[in-house]
């Protein structure tokens, strides 16, 4: 059998498949779904897989979905260690000058979390170094932008989420809202490297491969204001490790701050009593787009 | 934003992510890899996937998941519907000058299949008109191949194979062995068309695209013989319903086949008495190919 001759039925049967969407009623599914089957079908190709990698694959998908809980989200995961959802993020960024760049929301954020008046402590008692994250929400143009929302959200310094606890602590998340001169500032603990969830088939993906399943350590935020578009981003640590390897790759050199550490004896900005802890701080200075309807 | 920062940005994270597959030790998963991220990029980036339309895409794939169980394979079909098991089929062909061709397994196949002797009954008292199927096991020159185990499975007359009811029935399949000159004949029920499990994520993707959830009526077969290449296949019924639309793609021309009807009067092949009821017969001569080690 000749190359040309396969090449020829693999074509006919990939317009085949796309002709079977010529009729879809909504037009963005339509060039949706060619794309998709067109991609797929070229990666088939390129590839030549065989039937039991096709096997593999289905039974990955179906491990995938079994592990997948109202806490746990592997295709989630998925698409992140695949770079799809920082691609997604890319492909959606405005980008106006200034602008703070966006990054991965993650499997983590949860609404409803508790209000932190400024200068709180959003860390309910999450294990770690204190932490003091101070800034600005301006707009492009410098202007200050007061009563903006702050979601904020992290780990603990074993690199866990409170919804990662089997118990029902609200721990390392809260909101505060910038204040007139759209300044904000809170206590939380300094961010740690994390694996992210490995013990199913996206772990074991990872580790085929010979990838690291650990993330950057980082700090989440979520900024809204009315007029702005809404900004998911985290701050790396300058200097951390995975910088380079982050497994979700949401890494923009743009989001990496300076985490300065500060000796027990040190007073804290707002006069805290740590007991001699040491603490750490970082400024992070927020710049929020219009929103798309008034860009 | 001008549209090549856009671009210059988008690829730089593809290539972020395509040398995070650098160090895997698969060779192979390495190449599968970077075609797979090539492609979902190339697909994201084609469409300008919005953000809610990725929340959509993982929601799809979360029901997939809950839906699928030891008897409903939402992934299998997804890909069936994509073309995509069709494409792995057509990629893995061997083509050898006059052998059978070969398509689309399905979900239905079960194995441990009753044994029925040549010219026995495999519908099991399955719901039908009777269909007697008869035919020649040869190999690519013509030589008979005796002893060929046929696995034959189909539905019955309201579209449903047994693993479909919720009783434990077996009906519809069985296996049988070809006789010294290659032949085989066996009893079934007219093969009728019948919609792939619409009722889970899946067939509301067909609805929104317009297409039907219908497959051409089909008889299946899963012929192994020593020294072959395990043939998996199906016949159609030519001048049948969704031929051309068929919904998992499955239809190759050489796979349709006259299944001639008779009248409750007309002898039946074996002498069986079936009470005046009409009955259809079809021919299908299997021609298997050497296993990939003798080609």
């Amino acid at each position: 059998m000749t190359e040309s001759v396969h090449a020829d039925r693999e074509e006919r049967l990939l317009s085949w498949v796309q002709a079977s969407f010529a009729d879809s009623p909504d037009p963005r599914l339509k060039v949706v779904m060619l794309s998709l089957t067109s991609h797929l079908h070229g990666f088939l190709r390129d590839v030549r897989l065989t039937e039991a990698e096709w096997e593999a694959g289905i039974a990955f998908l179906t491990e995938a979905g079994r592990v997948t809980t109202a806490v746990r989200q592997e295709f989630v995961l998925l698409s992140d260690v695949l770079g799809a959802s920082m691609q997604t993020v890319t492909i959606n960024a405005q980008l106006r000058a200034g602008a703070t760049e966006a990054t991965v929301r993650g499997p983590f954020f949860v609404t409803g979390s508790p209000f932190v008046a400024l200068g709180g402590d959003i860390s309910g008692g999450a294990a770690g170094r204190p932490c003091w994250v101070e800034g600005t929400v301006t707009d492009t143009d410098g202007t200050p932008v007061p009563g903006a929302r702050l979601e904020v959200w992290e780990s603990d310094e074993t690199g866990r989420y409170d919804v990662q606890y089997d118990d029902e602590r609200v721990t390392g998340r809260a909101h505060l809202f910038s204040d007139p001169e759209g300044g904000y500032r809170f206590w939380g603990v300094t961010p740690s490297p994390y694996p992210i969830p490995d013990d199913g088939p996206v772990g074991r993906m990872l580790e085929a491969v010979g990838r690291s399943p650990m993330r950057a350590a980082h700090l989440h935020f979520m900024v809204t204001a009315e007029g702005y578009r809404r900004l998911v981003t985290h701050i790396f640590a300058r200097g951390g490790e995975y910088l380079r390897t982050d497994a979700v790759f949401g890494v923009r050199e743009g989001l990496i701050k300076e985490f300065v550490e500060h000796d027990g004896a040190e007073p804290t900005p707002d006069g805290r009593d740590l007991g001699g802890r040491k603490w750490a701080s970082v400024r992070f200075d927020i710049v929020l787009e219009p929103a798309p309807d008034d860009a």
